[in-house]
């Protein structure tokens, strides 16, 4: 056993209302943090802190938990850079889309794709994310999609089957056999290196009935539901999230008042994406609505070569409070404890005695400063599970 | 004399026409460069590099000039957090708004300040910018004002004199007596440490009959005027800066046609500053409009604690690309050859034979990937005057 105290903490995000200011945030200024192998031991004022093997101090700093960033697509190979410098310079691009991503996936080896992997959580861990959710979903054949499902749970509990991203163009004449090979053969591949199964529930993709179906045959192999939902467009995506009680329903740009209502009054939480709004330039999600509305909300990078290829959890943080309705507390708690609850995890996102030993130190005195500073790299300390990984 | 090759740049920004592609950027792939001391000795195909004392693998990453950021408010003491979260929060705050900054400069130590803009370059560096241009204007007395040039001047050779940033709260009654102050003792004071002046043109700060009389007085002493011009509202500032040939005219949010065209004509550089425009939710200036002009369009941070606390050149790249109609080529170009001619510099913001060695490396195949992937800390290895820093 390893004890660790970390000091002289300025200011202190608990997520844990019983601490500090009483706020969701459970904010504790002075503060300090004890270490215990994996786990937090100890929380308070610096002044009551017990001894510790060791002692870091943190010289003023703002500490939180780590981000948990439960969206993330990278177990792929390639990128697309031509498609995006066109799409933003205004030229016309003959794109391949995520096909090509999915061919460049499908040709990859083992070896590329853990190494693409790799790196990118490399780079998501020096900007504070301590837990991350990742899927398939640019394999779309058995093989490609049980493969990534196994490269994916070498670095993560937090493991989605996305066979149903996109009807594989190999079945682009029938759909409906493809449907039939996510929630059959496919599946039987997947379910035992995933956690959870997710669905792109929109129009061109998959329609409410295939999600249904493609979902519910997950559930019954012991996978738990997550939804693509209503991002490009209205659709039955969010309704049928909170009806198959998933965990969470993702990106919610267009919502219905019902939609609303029923993230509201479920156990659903709504995740908002907003690089994939930035680097589409698409309307934002509107997090004011379902904050007002009582709905739980997380916020996620979407990390992806297509829509979102951004792995900083603060660059979302940014986006939200200037764009999104969000104070820079609410995009905070959701970017943590709100990333924890879409994973329906209740041992990260907070910092407490007993939970895990994830935590972030900013270059700042405050966690507002992840707002107020953006696009500056911050996070000049990462705990995860108690050892100091930057 | 000591040279050092950069090799195996997947792709290099040369910022030279007369290499590579052709275009503005100058862009060559499978690219080499020799530094010599502070000098680019040689540019070119990596295969037909020359020796040189020491070698660098860029391993296949893409090389920048460094940035150049030619408009930053750096030596300030204090922060506004409080300020900045309740206007994110949409809660009401009596904020002193620049004048806390200006308290909290004046009480501050030389020690203190010096720390402060040090700690902000050191950010700044490892984020690529090796040039930075800086400005008095939190001290408002002539000896505040003198100080912070002083300060300033151990650390860049682009100090700008914005006494002229608000009529200083001792002469609220009497502005014309500060204008008398800024124009007469406070300019001697300040003249010798500093390259440029500068006045903040707009509706409640100083009016164009004010502005053309601090610049002309500071021609005068042998600075050069550059103008915080028509980032609120339309006003006179934009046309001033070109008659006065300034070297560039700031923010340039709200502008007419005759000052578009103004811009197009004269050889001032309209440089854009879209933190600004972030961090106060306003209306983004259309940089299609003046390069489709023909105007020279910069892009700056304008790093400062009240309305634009970045010291991120690559967020500021992404903002343009998004929102402010740049291609992602243009963006980059912006940032540095932009950058330098905002400056009225031609030994920076281009790399080729007797320029400076000033460049960044990415951690990515393509400068584009800035604009990409928005957020993401990509500067991987940075050279300022042929030594590497980062
Ligand atoms: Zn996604
Ligand atoms: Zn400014």
């Amino acid at each position: 056993m390893t004890t660790t105290l970390i000091t002289n903490i300025a200011s202190l995000v608990t997520n844990d209302p019983a601490q500090g200011d009483g706020t969701p945030l459970g904010l504790l200024t002075n503060a300090a943090v004890v270490l215990e192998d994996e786990h937090i031991a100890w929380v308070g004022p610096a002044a009551k802190a017990p001894a510790a093997d060791e002692t870091y101090d943190a010289e003023g700093r703002a500490a939180i938990p780590g981000f948990v960033d439960s969206h993330s697509h990278l177990v792929f190979a390639g990128d697309r850079t031509q498609e995006f410098n066109a799409r933003m310079s205004g030229r016309a691009y003959s794109a391949g889309g995520i096909r090509t991503t999915v061919a460049a996936t499908r040709a990859a080896t083992d070896e590329d794709l853990e190494a693409n992997l790799t790196r990118y959580l490399a780079e998501a861990l020096h900007q504070g994310t301590t837990t991350f959710e990742t899927k398939s979903g640019y394999g779309l054949t058995t093989e490609d999609e049980a493969r990534a499902l196994r490269i994916a749970a070498r670095h993560t509990d937090e493991v989605t089957f996305l066979g149903a991203h996109i009807v594989s163009p190999d079945y682009a004449e029938d759909p409906a056999a493809y449907v039939d090979l996510v929630t059959g053969p496919m599946l039987d591949a997947c379910a035992p290196h995933a956690r959870w199964i997710d669905v792109f529930c929109e129009k061109g993709a998959f329609d409410g009935d295939q999600a249904r179906a493609i979902l519910t045959a997950g559930k019954a192999k012991g996978l738990h539901p997550r939804i693509h939902a209503n991002q490009l467009s209205y659709g039955p995506g969010v309704q049928l999230a909170v009806e198959l009680d998933a965990a969470s329903a993702d990106h919610c740009t267009h919502l219905t008042d019902a939609d609303v209502d029923a993230l509201a009054q479920g156990n659903t939480v709504a995740t908002l994406l907003p690089g994939a709004e930035f680097s589409t330039r698409a309307q934002w999600p509107d997090a004011r609505r379902l904050l007002d509305a009582g709905a739980t909300v997380a916020l996620s990078t979407d990390c992806n070569p297509g829509s979102s290829f951004t792995s900083s959890v603060p660059f979302c943080i940014a986006l939200a409070v200037r764009d999104m309705g969000m104070t820079p507390d609410e995009a905070i708690w959701s970017a943590t404890a709100g990333g924890a609850a879409a994973l329906r995890r209740t041992d990260i996102g907070v910092l407490r005695e007993g939970t895990r030993a994830d935590l972030a130190l900013l270059d700042a005195p405050s966690h507002v400063h992840l707002a107020y500073r953006p696009g500056v790299p911050l996070v000049s300390g990462v705990w995860r599970r108690g050892v100091r990984q930057v």
